[in-house]
């Protein structure tokens, strides 16, 4: 019998806004996403789930309030209930305790796939709600309030959600876009100095990988960015998060089918560096010390001219990333699971295909590879060593 | 500062296969399924891991020897572990344990988003399985050998995916495409009687719908598929499969995010007769006293003529379907759980947004509305009763 060929295309779209007091009243956005498709026939009241980041309440301990006040100020939203409090950080993505807390809250208030799950807090928290609001009722509607700089930018504008399982960082999830995203730039200024500064990580590389002026731009405003002035940082994750948006929305492989993973630049060895670190490194200083990795494996290997590659490292210097822990000088071995080349082979497991990754012909220009050498790899981790010791600096 | 408009599409595409012997060494269409993009960058061997329903083993013995001789027999297919036994029906969707069982041997055996997951049996297994290999590294490759009449015609060659959660059908799943689907007749053989009936229901129910030639020829050969012969079983699944992928291809909401949902039509009372009758019923029988029920409300508001309506209640009965449990003399209140009503409000939870139900006009034509009165569907089911007494005839 004919074989019968099934062929469609989905449509996504989502807005990634940029404000400050989201939860003011008078402040337009969240309701105004919230009703923007209401008509005669579908409207409001809509009912909303709210979730926030415990560490985020503690240095803003009116946000719950706050978030009850502008719901009950607006009649065509329904909050089902006060103010979920979750606890942020990965430890929330360790098992699947908090999604089945979100999904049970989701049963109990009668929430449908036309309902909002509004979520403020940083990358882990919004990766954890992502995952329980995308798989209820095979998907709520998520409303993203990134809270942190490297989720304004990066993580929390994108299609992805996870939670970590069997010693596997993010390997349950599933890739559904955000019905929008709110970057409120207020919830930056409680952040701590070190998450302020590791979110910009991500911004330099993608700088690194896509665009050359960007990354001047950063080059400029570095002593500015570390010493936490606002305009250049709403510039940076602005920048940052177009870029991301543009590269999932065009390079053809928004939900990673192909091997091709660009914006994973420096990626390979960062996320194997949380784990051996037990999480002492935050993502971003970790992405800094994979990129100042990379980035000497391109010089090493011929790619990248020796300017480039100081340049890049004076500038995550100068935005106060440390480039080297002691745990890069462990066991180098693929096959031994504590060895910071482990790395490679749970990079390429978890993406699939052929192993693929990004390195630098010149600042704002990525090339592919299949094949890196681990003994060059030993001689990058020796360099950023030195570099260290010279400097008389270490990371946390 | 200027919102960022993100906007792109996702391109989908799988085959269903239709074929016999699917694990006969010179049956190419499963190994020339997986190796079908391999080149000269991009080869095997392909890591496999296969589950296997328990109860359709218990009939074919032979079945996991079968499937490790297949996987011998060609050598770019690398079988990680002897095939997965897990038990067949609804039970297996019940808690998450099964799905963890799976995504853990996923982790086990290093299978990556391009390795690939074959699982052969009923509409509940792949269900559960098709849930864990969406969320394992995001989406690993997910081949579906059908194994019942109503997955090879109906769940088994769509988008969809679940487990059971908090008491309520399909509570937790996504919309993945499967990588593909092969329906091999042979597994329809050891079916039993009622499993062989009960898919038929979802091709009523898509003929009345969709296509009244269709409709006809179900009422030709109603005595032959009773009577389990093979050919008119073929032409039935073949039509119920393009009709069902027709409807997900064209219809414009793959991944149902309006209210509209006409291939549930009889679906929010077969939904909840499964649940209060302990899932004594099969799901298609429940869909034909679903179908019947939505039939006969169509005829009683007066937009199906009559003799539309009896041809419908004789085709089911003609198939073999009883028309009449007694859990539908239940209590009939939208707001108590244990009443049949309560499947409407169930029903517009689950999908979400407007109270969405499909009706008939006539045999081959569907419309939809926003209103059911409960006076009506009590007559319904008086009616039923009545045909059922009348007819001696009475469901399991």
């Amino acid at each position: 019998m004919e074989t019968i060929h099934q062929e469609f295309q989905v449509a996504y779209r989502y807005p990634v806004y940029f404000t400050e007091g989201v939860f003011e009243s008078s402040n337009p956005v969240l309701v105004s996403t919230i009703c923007a498709d209401d008509d005669a026939e579908n409207s409001g009241p809509h009912k909303l789930l709210c979730v926030l980041d415990e560490g985020v309440c503690q240095s803003r301990p009116e946000l719950p309030q706050q978030v009850e006040a502008y719901c009950r100020a607006h009649p065509d939203l329904t909050l089902v209930r006060p103010p979920m409090m979750v606890p942020g950080g990965e430890s929330v993505k360790n098992s699947s305790d908090y999604v089945e807390l979100v999904q049970e809250a989701i049963s109990e208030f009668g929430l449908c796939r036309h309902s909002y799950i509004v979520v403020a807090g940083g990358g882990a928290l919004l990766d954890m709600v992502g995952y329980a609001a995308a798989t209820a009722h095979r998907g709520v509607r998520l409303i993203r309030l990134p809270t942190t700089v490297l989720a304004q930018n990066d993580s929390g504008v994108g299609v992805k959600n996870s939670i970590n399982a069997f010693g596997k960082k993010n390997f349950l999830g599933t890739f559904v876009p955000p019905h929008a995203v709110i970057n409120d730039f207020d919830f930056l200024h409680s952040l701590s100095d070190r998450d302020w500064r590791s979110g910009m990580a991500e911004a330099v590389k993608v700088a690194l990988i896509k665009d050359a002026a960007f990354f001047e731009f950063l080059e400029q405003h570095a002593k500015a960015l570390a010493n936490r002035e606002p305009a250049p940082m709403r510039k940076l994750i602005h920048r940052c998060a177009e870029l991301h948006l543009k590269h999932i929305g065009t390079a053809g492989d928004p939900f990673e089918k192909g091997s091709s993973r660009p914006l994973d630049f420096g990626h390979w060895s960062a996320h194997k560096l949380e784990q051996i670190t037990q999480f002492r490194l935050r993502h971003g200083e970790a992405v800094a010390i994979g990129i100042a990795l990379d980035t000497t494996y391109s010089r090493l290997t011929g790619m990248l001219p020796e300017a480039d590659w100081r340049r890049t490292l004076d500038l995550l210097e100068a935005l106060g990333f440390a480039l080297y822990v002691p745990e890069l000088d462990g066991p180098l071995s693929r096959c031994d699971p504590d060895s910071l080349l482990h790395g490679l082979t749970e990079f390429r497991e978890h993406l699939g295909g052929r192993m693929t990754v990004m390195l630098l012909a010149a600042i704002g220009r990525g090339v592919e590879t299949h094949y890196l050498e681990d003994e060059i790899i030993r001689n990058c981790i020796a360099e950023l060593a030195s570099a260290a010791t010279a400097a008389g600096r270490r990371a946390v």
